[in-house]
Parts: structure tokens; C-alpha cells; sequence
């Protein structure tokens, strides 16, 4: 028996900056037919927050360290502000949206990073997808709307890279669902050459991806999101997609699409 | 046929500043058998965050309104660090809680407050509870954690007064369910004495309530709970119940119990 369809969308800290396109964005999610998960990143609020309260940014190595007070400040604007004001924007445009965390509902379960050379504080890694839970809201006709806090049980919230929540989503519904994952962001798509958003490479496999990688094509921040793809498509999603928002709108925008 | 049972539990923000006396509460509420909801109001955080970044409290005759700014330092304080760091907690404690504001699954629709007199902004009153909703949670054995943000399905959030969230909750879930509303707060009861906390009146009902209105022994900020407990009796609620956090796993202590 096939087994029904299910998107999980994720947008980023770009199109939540821009009041104007995650606006346009919420609008074409709402019509996207089907079953449907939306996954959201952070964005500059968080920093400018961080900023006005006197906080400054811990960095080890070049990357962000989640302190207590930073915690704080993520589980503020991700959970809060920005997950409620999406929420109430769908529930505008008649999609009826239910915004979560990971604690919620033990959704995503996840552990403290472990500490190797860095200690990178209350950053999480996801363990366990409750799939049963996120299934009830489906079944009920309620649309899921993560932001990127998860939890480890131990009534600690967790700090989680939001590409990872929306693989991991991907691939724990993935026993019930055929899932397609779309990641959305500013460019059009995986681009032969970054300056221009015309270049997209509408498809890539593992073969073509390790060639891309040695000639330098794709790198720095597209890596991981890349090994994000790779990881779902091996572990169960049927489809996996980067490009602009607009794609889940707009037949003719090209986009890429990967394949194992 | 007898309704199944429900209990609504409110938590004040004197209990919320407490980490002692919350992480006892949530052990407590964890235990509670049966159907149950928990409500939560704010407590000083929000003051905290708002001063930090430099907001002064805009008041009207005594009156805190509710501007742009201030509605973002409530929704990112109630629905992000307080919801999800009580709901982290109980599930900590076993207790399958989801944390929810009104936007969320559209569970509270509510309208900006009319201007008479005063404009207060980003302030919500309730009209209708998504009980079917709200309702699906309790079927799935999810146990709802409201804070006090609701939303007018127009895009626009709402901050609301906590125990009017409880009461109207209560009232929206009594076509379904005999419901007990439990008011907690860092007092035994309505007390006789507000200086002596062994002087709780344990029946209160209409009569005996204007008497002790016109004594001036209810006064001042127990005014509109009461108007919130009545009104939930009047509207269909089963019990509605004032007094300590403890009293919902202590059976020797004293409490108001309110009757029509």
C-alpha cells in the first residue's frame, strides 16, 4: 500500500528578517495543499535582542556558544515571538497552524552536545521523533509549526540547528508518511555559481555532489545543509528539494533536486 | 449520563517567580490524576525583560497598556520562557504537556479591547474556546498548558488576563466535561484577615460574597477573580475552588470553595 503524502517545509533566517516575504511565503503555505509541516529558523531578532540586554556573543573557534542567558534569549524569540506571530499569521490566512518546540509533547527529543574540544553549551542533538504525537495533530487537521527548540526530558530546552529538526522530522515521519523535504532560502537553489541565481543546479546525486565539493562548487554553509539532504534521502524521505520559497507556489522557478 | 471529569488549574505569578515553589507545583500537577489543564499568568519576568531593553511601563489611570513593544516582551516571555520551560519541566516529571497561547490550534479567539475611556492596546477579550480542539489534546492524553497570549485570527496576538484565560476555558469545556476550576495563588484561600492566613473562609457563595463585599473583607484585586469565579459557576462550571498550590495534593489544607 503507498503511503500518503506529507511536505515538510522549512524556511530560514532570511525570509523571517523580511516581514514582507515571509508574509507572501505564509500566504502560499496556507493554500499548499495536503498534509503539511512547517519548520522555522531564527533570524537576526535573537542577536538584536541578545544585543539590547547586554549580552555579548560567546564564540569558541568561530562558533556560537549557547550560555544560560543565550538560551534564554533563543527560547524567547524562537518559541515566543516568532513561532506565535507565524501561528497567528497562518491561522490569519485559514490554515489552522499549532505552533510547537520540541518539549512540546516530547515532539523532538534530544542530548546536550557532547563535549569534545568544544563545550558548546545548551545546543541539542536530536535522539528520538515522537511520530505518533506529531501524527495526532495531522490527523486532526492541525498543521505543525517547529521552531528549532527541542528538549532532552530532564526539563532542560535545548538549542538545535533548525535544518537538523526539519531532517529529523523528515525521516521520523517517514515510517508512516512518503515525505518530500523542501529547504527554502534566499537563493534559487544550489547555485553552479553563487552570484548568479540563474545558475541553478536543478539535480544532484552523491556521485555528482562529491565532484561539485572537490571543484569547490559547493561549500562553507552549504555543506551541512547538503549532509542534511544526504542523511534524510538515505534514511527513508522520498524527496528532497532546495530553493527559493516561492517553489511551493510557482511551477516555473527552478529548483534542485537531490537524489542518493 | 454523567460528563467525565476535568480539572483547570491556574498558577499566578507569585508561584511562577518562586523556582522552589513551581518545581513543587509541577511535581504535584504532574501527580494529579484524571483529565487536567494547567493555566499560567506571568509574573515579574516580563517587567524584568521590558526595563532591560529600556521600555518604561506605559500607564493609563493606574492601568498598564499593552503597546507594540510590550506585546513582543509578553509573547516572548509567556508563550516562549515561561510555557516552554513549565512544559520541559512536566515532562521532566512524566506529564505529557503541550504548551499552548490562543493562536495555537485558534483554541482562544478573543478581540481587541473596545476604547471607551482608555485604549489599552494589545489587550485581548475572549469570545469563543475551540473546545473540539482543545479537546483532541485531552483525547490523545496531552495535557494543555495555556499561557495567557491569545489571538483575533486576524494576525494580531493578544495579551490577556490569566485568570480570565481559566475561567473562560473552563467555561468552554463544560459542554463536554464537569469542570472544576482550581484558582492557586501564594495565599490558603479568601481570607478573613489578608494579614492571617489561617482565616480562610471556606464557603463563599452569592449571598454570603456581597456581605462580605459591603464588610470591604473582599477588596481590591480579589474583586475580579471573584467576578471570574462567579461568572464560570453561572456559565456552566461545576466547582470553582480558591486557595495554595498545595491544596491539589494536600487534602488537609483549607480552601474557599465558591457556590452560586
Amino acid at each position: 500500500m503507498n503511503k500518503p503524502k506529507l511536505h515538510i517545509i522549512k524556511i530560514g533566517g532570511n525570509i523571517i528578517n523580511n516581514p514582507e516575504v515571509l508574509s507572501s511565503f505564509l500566504k502560499d503555505f496556507s493554500e499548499f495543499e495536503g498534509l503539511k509541516i512547517l519548520v522555522h529558523g531564527g533570524g537576526k531578532k535573537a542577536t538584536e535582542l541578545a544585543e539590547s540586554i547586554g549580552l555579548t556573543p560567546k564564540m569558541i573557534e568561530g562558533r556560537r556558544i549557547t550560555d544560560t542567558n543565550n538560551l534564554e534569549v533563543v527560547t524567547m524569540v524562537y518559541a515566543g515571538l516568532l513561532n506565535k506571530n507565524i501561528t497567528s499569521q497562518l491561522q490569519q490566512n485559514g490554515c489552522n497552524a499549532l505552533g510547537l518546540t520540541g518539549a512540546d509533547s516530547n515532539c523532538i527529543l534530544a542530548h546536550k552536545r557532547v563535549i569534545k574540544n568544544i563545550d558548546y553549551g545548551f545546543v541539542g542533538d536530536i535522539d528520538t521523533i515522537n511520530s505518533n504525537n506529531i501524527d495526532v495533530f495531522l490527523q486532526n487537521e492541525m498543521i505543525p509549526v517547529f521552531c528549532a527548540i527541542t528538549h532532552n526530558k530532564n526539563g532542560q530546552l535545548l538549542n538545535t540547528n533548525a535544518d537538523t529538526v526539519a531532517s529529523e522530522i523528515a525521516i521520523g515521519m517517514s515510517n508512516k508518511y512518503s515525505v518530500s523535504l523542501i529547504y527554502t532560502f534566499e537563493k534559487n537553489g544550489v547555485l553552479r555559481n553563487i552570484n548568479d541565481d540563474n545558475s541553478v543546479i536543478e539535480q544532484i546525486n552523491s556521485t555528482t555532489y562529491k565532484q561539485l565539493k572537490n571543484e569547490g562548487v559547493i561549500a562553507d554553509g552549504m555543506l551541512p545543509k547538503m549532509h542534511n539532504c544526504f542523511n534524510a534521502l538515505k534514511r527513508g524521505v522520498s524527496k528532497v528539494i532546495i530553493g527559493n520559497p516561492t517553489i511551493i507556489n510557482n511551477q516555473n522557478q527552478a529548483f534542485t533536486t537531490l537524489t542518493l
